[in-house]
């Protein structure tokens, strides 16, 4: 088996599930550094496991990342890996834990590379006894079709063990992460990396959705949109804090002055509406917003965003 | 001039300003029953100078209507018309005032068939001792290109002096829309009626607008879309008791009822969002958004929507 690895190896067996964009990017650059990289992957298998990946990126240079192995299931692939790294969106209906089951072994390091708020607890509660790291992914990628990706920008990560705790298997995959041009840093509290971050994506994700796709810029456009999504940023700010993870208070306009500070730019989810692809609504907004609710936090704004992205859902399922 | 017609006359010139569906349609009405009613077009103007307007309807029949003229400009028109329907769209910036000058006679009387709250003291105050009809208009009709109106359904008007009478020219003119086979209520009180119009037009129209669209049966899709649209609407109840205007306070719920057993409609200003003209926002929403900031009354859903469609707004004059 892999326990092997995880105790020590510089080339660690690593299974991405949910190879998109954010996927093959991080797998590529763990591949780069010698990891033995499988692949699942549904909608590009034939592109993907006849050509690789080609990834096109300016700071980490243009190149194509052949997986070990590209698979069509999750039980295609044994031994169990290293590290299992889940980069699927968090959807509702998805059954996350019965997706993952086949690759987790008895040593492996479950890595949850996606977006939202209370991702965690039902894959720590599905895989008593299993190590779970939360990884947050600050970049610009996008996929085109047929195993092409693009690299916009930025590309740090943030990684360490939920709910808390840096772990030497999370110590060991940001290493290679950092050898490969990647800047991950490793923290003692993840949990409350993810509420930060949440303070960004809970307000601009469903923003851009709303009003047929808005960029950064244009959700910024006036002081009366500034001023909208402040209220909607310290909305969660109040919620990350009744959840017991308290935020800097110059946090939103922290985020504000640097996304100003950003060429324009479309949110995961604008893309994915953009795409008619699901919406992660409950995993980025839901979630915050019952977290809220269950702490009696008073958030207007989350909860206006919420009822009008769920219409929108509605809709393009619908259609 | 015209005064005799207005102490009597059943053919009483008109003149349309903004002659697009609302105006052509509620014009042919009144020309039907001998009334000698000229518009003033702008985009259609050779179509309409031409054909006239082609407008299908299923409840006043398919028909042709030949206006007495069609003018380029309001200075095209003399003697004043003894009455002056303004359909033009309320938009910021648009000087309507300038715009009807021309055409106001010593006699006549101003009437404002447009959407909006608090849209009526500028015309008031800008012609004093004018009388001015508002006239509310509950119907779905829309233009297609070169003079082509559609009368899809409903129609009735709600007309009255603003702020509050019921005038002898309010009475004869909506006698001729009864005749026509229009139901035009006449009130005492038409700012009231206004008000009442605005509990469904705020909310339904901006929300209409944001996602990209959304139909009244997609704003009503589930219990969480109603209950947001019927918080929005308290708000506006709140709004209006603070103006001096109370509704009756099961309003919403029969606006909801209402338009739950409507098919599934697009607003005017989904309408226009799709057909990319300018958008209604500081008469259906801002004048709303402004009278409750005044009056001190808490409406997160309106200030929410307002932020929002303000950005929707910014970006579609922007491209």
């Amino acid at each position: 088996m892999s326990g092997l690895n995880n105790n020590g190896s510089l080339k660690p067996s690593v299974l991405v599930i949910g190879a998109g964009a954010i996927g093959a990017l991080y797998g590529s650059v763990l591949a780069r550094q010698g990891a033995r990289v499988s692949v699942v992957c549904r909608s590009d298998y034939d592109a993907v496991s006849g050509n690789g990946y080609a990834i096109k990126s300016k700071s980490l240079g243009d190149h194509v990342f052949k997986p070990e192995r590209v698979l069509r299931r999750v039980a295609d692939y044994s031994p169990a890996p290293d590290y299992l790294i889940v980069a699927v969106k968090v959807l509702e209906g998805e059954d996350r834990v019965g997706l993952m089951r086949p690759a987790v072994g008895r040593t492996t390091v479950i890595v949850l590379l996606e977006n939202g708020i209370d991702i965690e607890p039902e894959i720590v509660q599905a895989f008593p006894g299993h190590e779970v790291l939360s990884c947050l992914a600050y970049v610009a990628a996008s996929r085109l079709e047929h195993g092409q990706i693009v690299h916009h920008s930025y590309g740090h990560l943030v990684l360490g063990k939920f709910p808390a705790g840096a772990t030497p298997a999370a110590t060991r995959l940001g290493a290679l992460w950092e050898a490969g041009g990647i800047n991950c840093k490793i923290t003692e509290n993840v949990a409350a990396a993810r509420w930060q971050k949440a303070v960004w994506n809970t307000v601009f994700n469903p923003l851009s959705v709303l009003g047929g796709v808005l960029t950064t810029a244009e959700m910024l456009s006036s002081p009366a949109a500034e001023a909208f999504v402040r209220e909607g940023m310290n909305e969660v700010c109040a919620v990350a804090a009744a959840a017991g993870y308290p935020v800097p208070p110059d946090l939103p306009q922290r985020h504000i002055d640097g996304t100003r500070a950003m060429p324009p730019y479309k949110t995961s989810m604008a893309l994915d509406y953009e795409n008619r692809r699901p919406l992660e609504v409950e995993a980025i907004l839901g979630n915050v917003v019952r977290a809220g609710r269950r702490a009696g936090v008073p958030m207007p704004v989350l909860e206006s965003l919420y009822a009008m992205t769920k219409m929108v859902e509605h809709k393009a399922r619908s259609h």
